[in-house]
């Protein structure tokens, strides 16, 4: 399996980190091949902006979409982003290791899914979504540390149902492009536990993933 | 009414940043005090970093957390933060214009959440969050340019119920911070309407805005 790693934490010491290199060790020694894509490390921008085309379709009026689909048809994408759709477009999983700010992705992260998953290249409206989606065939699978416990992430805890809170990440952009979304994997309250605890969730997490080739998609 | 109005659009001309203008026309003629936080303009970096701090707590261990509720006792922030937060305290209402890009705010606008609510600023878990949050009495309303139609966007369309899409800003953000919720003006589609549809748009945004007084809380 090719499997293009996202990881956003800006600790390389962080227990986020230490999932994500859990994740490495665990796809290489089972002889995958894995590309990580470590954000913070490489200063990744989250903007979106002009300075992300070689050349523009229309200089007096800035459309993101329209720079996007021009970009694509005359292969007119800053190298940087080329670099990361030829990784998202290689891979066969794509595996999102990250925290759970504010209930939805960093910034940082973010901004990856703004500026790759461009118009033309990862998505056409009407045409291709969903189930007839341009990355049909590849799994994508969130890895996450979350503040909270597991009962706040309930219906009836104080956060609300943690599906429901991810629906705009797992339905919003991942089924979105195609991908079979696998249920996520995530850490609870990770910051707050002691260290027995969270040898405890590296053991899970390495048996959750020996077991991804059967888990079902959520849509 | 003191109003903060963030706005996240590269593009003055716009359809949302014509929203933006329109709202805050609306209120500077009603009397009401307006600050705008254009965060393109500002060029605002959205990526919280080590920089966000004058000094450190630790320079072995980056917690970004733990580096926010040490400079919120100790008045470390950096200039540009505390200009933020002191906008956010000042003001009554917090109006969020933007687009929704993949079923959220774009990076730039995220940054600003994930940099401008700090620990122990904006929130302290178990003890000020939702109903008791630091931000009570404050209301917070987004107003939205959507890619797709309204029908799109309910349980049986293509992209799912609206609300639940926007259930991790509206409850995981806005109401956990303390403030009151209002329910969202969305323009559905509007890069593809024809401009006397745009103008609609507008009439019923002055509309909707002179009717917020009236709006019941999401939560």
């Amino acid at each position: 399996m090719k499997i293009l790693l996202l990881h956003a934490h800006p600790e390389p010491k962080s227990f986020t980190s230490a999932l994500k290199d859990t994740a490495v060790d665990f796809f290489t020694k089972r002889g995958d091949e894995v590309i990580v894509s470590d954000l913070y490390q490489m200063n990744f921008n989250p903007v979106g902006v002009q300075s992300d085309f070689k050349s523009r379709a229309n200089t007096e009026y800035f459309s993101y979409l329209k720079e996007q689909m021009n970009a694509h048809i005359n292969n007119l994408f800053v190298d940087d982003l080329k670099a990361e759709m030829e990784k998202l477009k290689w891979a066969d999983f794509l595996l999102i290791n990250t925290p759970l700010w504010w209930s939805t992705f960093p910034a940082i992260l973010k901004g990856w899914f703004d500026r790759v998953l461009a118009l033309g290249f990862a998505y056409h409206p009407r045409e291709k979504l969903y189930e007839n989606g341009v990355f049909r065939g590849k799994k994508a699978m969130l890895s996450l540390t979350a503040g909270a416990s597991e009962q706040a992430y309930t219906e009836q805890g104080a956060n609300g149902d943690i599906m429901k809170v991810l629906f705009h990440i797992h339905h919003g952009i991942l089924y979105y492009i195609g991908m079979d979304v696998l249920p996520p994997f995530i850490a609870w309250r990770a910051h707050l536990e002691p260290r027995e605890t969270l040898e405890k969730y590296i053991e899970n997490y390495k048996q959750y993933l020996s077991n991804i080739e059967k888990l079902k998609p959520l849509f």
